[in-house]
């Protein structure tokens, strides 16, 4: 398991790379290249992703779960099916309510998450 | 039921509106802004997306189901978790040959889609 190359077209699952997390359990990088990156990320009740912000925009896709989610100071409980978007700068934080995954799509793609 | 606002931060499900495809079942426009833009399309077995490109990069990502996925001429058979990058004006087409759904991820965000 690792993490795909720039620009693979196909990234299967199984042979991604999970990564345990500080604050939450686990992230894995999944397809990526110019502009664009796809994270898949598992929490359980009471983890979190902290206040930070980045110069990336990104959209959060909740695919099971429920999460507290602050964007900008704006608090909003979000599940299945919901999605986010954060606006490049926006400050934001997400503590998990009931366990689940999301996916994060960033643009441009996280030269620092490679 | 109402596609959301370019930027919009929080977009709920149940807000967001099914459109009937016409060689598949329902599309739905999420979370969207500079620069990209996240659509859930949900599919039959059968149904499929014809032969295509745009300009804009897209990754799939399989949150159910089985796809035959072909980029640029080569096939590959994805399922659930799997992710696909597609460059600029790579031309693709996918077949359902298991009930599911894909999330659609592009960049620059779908202007012909809102």
């Amino acid at each position: 398991m690792k993490k795909p190359e720039k620009g693979q077209i196909w990234v299967e699952h199984k042979d991604t790379l999970p990564e345990k997390m500080p604050t939450w359990q686990e992230r894995r990088i999944l397809a990526f290249g110019e502009p664009m990156m796809c994270v898949e990320n598992t929490f359980e009740v009471g983890d979190k992703a902290p206040w930070h912000e980045h110069v990336h925009a990104q959209i959060t896709y909740v695919m099971e779960g429920e999460f507290d989610f602050n964007v900008d100071g704006e608090h909003k409980l979000v599940g299945k099916g919901d999605s986010v978007y954060m606006a490049p700068h926006a400050y934001h934080e997400v503590i998990c309510t009931k366990p689940g995954k999301v996916l994060d799509m960033f643009a441009p793609y996280r030269e620092d998450f490679v």
